[in-house]
């Protein structure tokens, strides 16, 4: 394969009823805030000849790291008032994979399921065991209260009395975060996600999220299951999705748009758009995904009204969005 | 879709070192007995006009009940002891999915995947709260000791020493079993597995294991990934994998090979073994699939030296393969 100096990024903080007039000044400024501050940084990894995995894995951090997103820090409660995480990281060139799902005290489950990826035989880790697992590598773990923010607590609040099911405890230790006042609730969903395409021709995807408010019997969503919710490969794209996660995992969604772009020789927004605006509301779903070619090109597509995204790259200049008609 | 009476099944227990003279007699008539047992179960069900998600359902749970299978009774142990139990099943002509991971109180993992498929809006349920679902379901639950064979436990106990890890005490109330005496130890895998076509054209999959021995960390591996080890769809084929479960994720191996028929229209076989015999060992894994077609027909791939399998259909005789060269 011809090297070119062609790199490219591209960004998500979730898919949902994001709507002009549905935000206040200020919180549109603090999204489009937050998505130009995790592009940035892993533009800066690509900028400087670094590898995909590594930018994806740094912007997706950084995702986690901001109270406004369903994600790390920001994260939804479960019906018992946890926070329970799920992530996986995909590199493109060698199809390793990585994921954790259920994770509840390690600060950036992205960084836990690159640490599956690299430093164990396995792809997937869940619950206590991936717990476990954290204790052994040189990652941040945090106090359960870390990932505490108001308004999730509130959400918890207002789902779990809308099915008549107890409210648990508030957690201990939790603060009311003056970030996080900014946030907006978009609707039940809510994931990030990153792809990336370096100098040296290759592709990673990564996706991280907290799940569904109020989310019960041990759920886990698309977010950390490779081929549903993330797929990276050099032969065809990387794909990271956000959505209703059990029509993902339905359709193999990533899988489904790497195949038709290898299989049926789609170009990626046609693959893109086959998925997310035919397949996906046929069985009932809705969300979006981000994506990006072998050649560099970025791609995305979503059903719902909006979906916070960015996209950057060598001789192209950092675009934000929010909204349907933003460009 | 013109109907017609055509139904078919297949079924697998495992794929691994399973070679001529590598097993007694008696225990080759064993694992033959047991496969042509759950592919009955299965076919009466199709005979008679039901549904390839019942059959599918069916013969699962009678090779979790045979405790010659690395599935339900008869599950290897992980590293603290336990049977952990995962499985998935697909209705391919709705997409609904379902799937559990780690539990270790129902009888029948498979039935568990039918529950949450059909009683819950999710798609996978992992761990205690998988558990805590199955008690609201009417689902058979036993004590852990129900899982426990002899000969698991000493391959628990080599495999330990071996890693120089400590041995867990033995589960309460556990016995001997006399008809696990005759199991093979076919290597690190196990798993067992079943598709099917109904009359009215449906297809499904499905796919229960207990994972490696010795697993830690809360290894999940490709059998409940909806995609990797697990997938059905009318308009492609229904995919069931055995092997070494990192490497069907990496693949998405279940719904690529679905992808292949779907998307660049190759026969079903000629998908299989582009799969098994080309992709999967180009990364290094090993392991098998079987398949079935909308059109009824039935196929096999597997790169290891054998694969306990059974197939049968309309008008198509009981065939029983353990061997590479058995028919």
């Amino acid at each position: 394969m011809v090297r070119s100096p062609t790199w490219s990024l591209a960004a998500h903080g979730g898919a949902g009823v994001i709507e002009p007039g549905g935000l206040r000044p200020a919180q549109e400024e603090a999204y489009r805030a937050a998505m130009a501050r995790a592009a940035e940084a892993g533009a800066a990894v690509l900028r400087g000849g670094g590898r995909a995995i590594e930018a994806v894995e740094l912007a997706v951090k950084a995702l986690e790291d901001e109270p406004l997103f369903n994600a790390g820090r920001g994260a939804v409660f479960t019906a018992e008032g946890k926070a329970e995480l799920d992530a996986a990281i995909m590199d493109g060139r060698t199809l390793a994979a990585g994921a954790v799902a259920g994770v509840t005290r390690t600060r950036n489950p992205i960084a836990l399921a690159r640490a599956v990826m690299e430093g164990s035989e396995h792809v997937f880790l869940v619950g206590e065991g991936a717990e476990a697992f954290a204790r052994t590598q040189q990652l941040d773990q945090v106090e359960p209260a870390y990932f505490f923010t108001e308004r999730r607590w509130k959400a918890l609040e207002r789902a779990l009395a809308s099915l008549a099911l107890p409210i648990p405890h508030r957690p201990a230790g939790a603060l009311v975060d003056e970030a996080a006042a900014l946030a907006h609730d978009e609707g039940k969903h809510g994931t990030v996600g990153v792809v990336a395409r370096d100098v040296h021709g290759d592709l990673a995807a990564g996706t991280s999220t907290g799940g569904t408010t109020g989310k019960r019997w041990g759920r886990v969503g698309d977010s950390p299951l490779i081929g549903a919710g993330t797929y990276a490969s050099n032969r065809s794209c990387a794909v990271s999705a956000t959505g209703a996660g059990e029509f993902f995992i339905r359709l193999g969604a990533a899988k489904e748009i790497c195949a038709l772009v290898e299989h049926k020789g789609l170009p990626l927004q046609a693959a893109l758009d086959q998925v997310v605006q035919r397949e996906l509301p046929a069985i009932g779903g809705d969300g979006g995904v981000i994506a990006v070619a072998p050649d560099g090109a970025i791609g995305w597509s979503f059903n719902t009204p909006g979906m916070y995204r960015a996209r950057i790259g060598a001789g192209a200049p950092l675009v934000v969005g929010l909204y349907k008609d933003d460009p």
